[in-house]
């Protein structure tokens, strides 16, 4: 209904807006100004701030999905994918990396996606709930599946999964595209941290996961 | 100036309402309505929303810091701790189950604390960001301290230190104290899952992070 471009930059501006003061204190009044450009003029692009929501919503939700996908499918590919889909800590390596390549692509987006997805209403909010947790199921089955075959210790794949995605999420609060840390080092020491703290250790840790934390 | 109950009660519903409408999205006559008294009498409470704001945000970065000086005072008098500090996955298990505990201990006011501080003002907002700053440090000193006695790998401290604090202010969104898991099952869990993101593994992992992560 309106030209990719100008799509595309009304998105880019209420994403700004919408991160900086929340999407409940960004009136369309405000995007329309950000832009340049009069209220009802604006009202012609975009039907109400709730579809801008959604316009940014889901096209990350597409993203991180998209990008889970192709990761799945290059460690089923790897060397080592004797059984068509690959270890398990191969597979959350990459899939974490993907996670990781899309905040850091495009922080603003994947700001407003983690922040204000739940400003979404009716069933655009259900909906997007679904596509969330069908995304979290990725990590609990590859954490299943490794503490399945030994390749990780006895965790409760709902607690590590969470551990996992709140900290990639958190990526989108605290990185600077600008400073010291490329994307490429960041999604490396991201998937490092994230399957060692899943790995059997040297230390001989047990089936029991409470054991040596309570020690 | 007023007394502890009735603050505490207007606190209470406050942290609610933003927590479910953010800051931005509450008025001081929605928070008013909550709890059915008058708008001009609520002024006679609390100066303005902001104030409302401060107080919930400062007694909750309070609770954190206390927690953590208890959690470092433990771990020095621990029976590892020839060194009068204790060792580095000693000290980061305690501050992180601290800090699971202040944070499934009262829920909504960490929500608010994690998700709004950003909207407190002026000053406020400046002290609030350097004690964060500091308590940020606390983390990074343990895994530099960690890394410097072979205890942890190679690590860069800041990203792991936010890697771990953002994975434990998340618990904020997702922890639903009325599940299946225990804030104890939860701090157990977390204390592992941080440390053993850290400590060497039997996979022979060396000094540089990334080695493993990018083979």
């Amino acid at each position: 209904m309106v030209e990719t471009a100008r799509r595309r930059e009304i998105e880019d501006v209420a994403s700004t807006l919408f991160r900086e003061h929340g999407y409940a204190g960004t009136s369309v009044r405000d995007i329309a100004r950000a832009l340049d450009i009069q209220g009802a003029s604006l009202y012609a692009h975009v039907t109400s701030k709730q579809d801008v929501l959604w316009s940014i919503v889901e096209r990350a939700a597409t993203r991180f999905e998209t990008a889970a996908d192709a990761a799945s499918l290059a460690a089923a590919a790897g060397p080592d994918a004797a059984d068509g889909i690959g270890p398990a800590p191969t597979r959350l390596a990459a899939l974490v990396r993907a996670h990781v390549a899309v905040v850091t692509d495009d922080i603003g987006r994947a700001s407003v996606f983690v922040h204000e997805w739940r400003s979404l209403t009716g069933e655009r909010r259900a909906q997007m709930a679904r596509r969330r947790d069908a995304y979290e199921r990725r990590f609990r089955a590859i954490i299943d599946d490794g503490v399945g075959t030994g390749a990780f210790v006895a965790v409760d794949p709902i607690i590590a999964a969470a551990f996992l995605l709140t900290s990639l999420n958190g990526i989108a609060t605290w990185y600077r595209p600008d400073g010291r840390v490329t994307p490429a080092a960041l999604a490396d020491a991201y998937a490092e941290l994230a399957v060692e703290a899943l790995r059997p250790g040297s230390s001989g840790r047990s089936a029991d996961p409470t054991d040596e934390a309570a020690s």
